[in-house]
């Protein structure tokens, strides 16, 4: 079996490295803060002390860290997977990050005979620890089928959409919509409490039909009941709004919807509610 | 039976008032455009010349006409229904209208002795000919009750809010969700294009997730392959957020995502695409 090599341990990276322990393949890992990775290493995982170390000891390097310039710095950086990866090693970036970024790191790959792969996820923590991620992949379809057998281990609705940049271009059409269907929801849930209406009973009204969404049925009754626990937290989701938002300007697109919904959780992050859940944003209404 | 009278026997009141002739309630026809009432009288309505006729001859009105003002002259002018009603007969507005119009509506039936109903509904014209509309009612219960039975032959998912007003405040929220959900929706599809990829394989890939919604798996596929037939009018979009902003403002709300969703189809209105889908918005972004 292919020799795999993991970076980036978090919420996200931890679940998932174990998925691939499940599936039997010999796993060596790094993680900025070593404690969490702690879980892994009791399984038999071997503890590496960089990134350039994971990547000369593996067939596979695996890396689902934190924001673009952390995955330039472990992919393109000196002590970085691509210095240190042998020819005909695969690495696979699993981090929603700038769908430009991955084309250089695929780019720079090819010059040193490292197939890259796009492969940001969705799902959430939860899709992580059950193994039900939705896999979005851009890049080399070889390269794709060599890394299926991990997705597989890690997801369930996994997706090749393009080359290079094609995941990440795909996770942010997802975040467009979610964004500004968040700001519908939370606006017809505050509408539904002004006007002296149940908005729980609105919920079950609507749903049904051509207002429903996953954003209504999953988390507004979360949100109208007062819990904001995340779920997903609003300053992931400003991470990845700010990267939709620097693609659409590269691409010279002018998308009102999403630079709102950037703005408003935006400013609840500033606010000090960035460890909250997406939901939270109907509390943004509410301190009117 | 009691006796109906049905006032707009438009693309939504004609097959609706066709379900009630269909349940054998003897019925009676008043529409601006008299032809348009022709299937009905074919097939046994009594035409009546204005409403004032129409509402001395019912036990119950129902009504389904086109903007608040004309609710509001049905209902409240000198040769409206309300001054034309028998003590003890019941009316019901199914038109999407004003919430606060609702209440004043109702107040001035409640001094005449007239029951007065607030029922607007969502799912088209084509719930309207397959008698699966979604009702959502506001007003007294007792009325309620005796108005079932009618909506039974015309939906499906009938659900009483609250007193009156609550129907057209429920479906302001409808509306409220699915204006900034199509924004989104739209600059996803918008995005997915331009980053080159496949809009299609976009919308399977991200529907089974956090970002599905009605909207992308049901309209968002029409759009991509240039079908921009409604569906619901783009003038009838605007009509309803426009009475919704009005509504939130009276409330003192502020919405900044349906002000922006407002302005984006007033614009395509404005532009003469009122009688195209609401799908048609993905076009204000190819026109860039």
């Amino acid at each position: 079996m292919e020799r795999i090599g993991f970076i980036g341990t978090g919420v996200m990276g931890l679940p998932m490295a174990g998925h691939l322990l499940d599936a039997g393949y010999p796993l060596g890992v790094f993680n900025r803060t070593p404690e969490r990775a702690a879980p892994l290493l009791e399984r038999g995982a071997v503890w590496h002390d960089d990134p350039a170390s994971v990547a000369s000891a593996s067939d596979v390097v695996v890396t689902i860290v934190g924001f673009p310039a952390d995955v330039e710095e472990v992919y393109l950086g000196g002590g970085g997977v691509l210095a240190h990866a042998a020819e005909g090693a695969l690495a696979i970036d699993m981090t929603t990050s700038s769908p430009l970024l991955a084309r250089r790191i695929a780019e720079a790959g090819e010059e040193r005979g490292v197939a890259v792969l796009d492969a940001p996820v969705s799902g959430g923590d939860t899709g992580a620890r059950n193994g039900t991620l939705a896999i979005m992949v851009g890049g080399d379809e070889d390269a794709f089928g060599r890394a299926l057998p991990l997705f597989e281990a890690m997801g369930s609705n996994i997706t090749r959409l393009g080359g290079p940049g094609a995941g990440q271009y795909t996770k942010m059409c997802n975040q467009i919509a979610i964004a500004s269907g968040m700001v519908g929801v939370c606006e017809s849930m505050h509408y539904a409490r002004a006007a002296g209406l149940d908005p729980a009973r609105v919920v079950e009204t609507i749903e049904k039909g051509a207002a429903g969404s996953w954003s209504l049925s999953n988390l507004m009754p979360r949100a109208i009941a007062g819990d904001f626990a995340p779920g997903f937290k609003i300053k992931h989701f400003v991470k990845d709004l700010r990267i939709a938002l620097d693609s659409a300007v590269e691409m010279g697109l002018d998308l009102p919807g999403l630079t709102m919904a950037h703005a408003l959780y935006a400013a609840l992050e500033a606010a000090g509610e960035g460890e909250d859940g997406t939901q939270a944003l109907l509390r943004r209404y509410e301190q009117e």
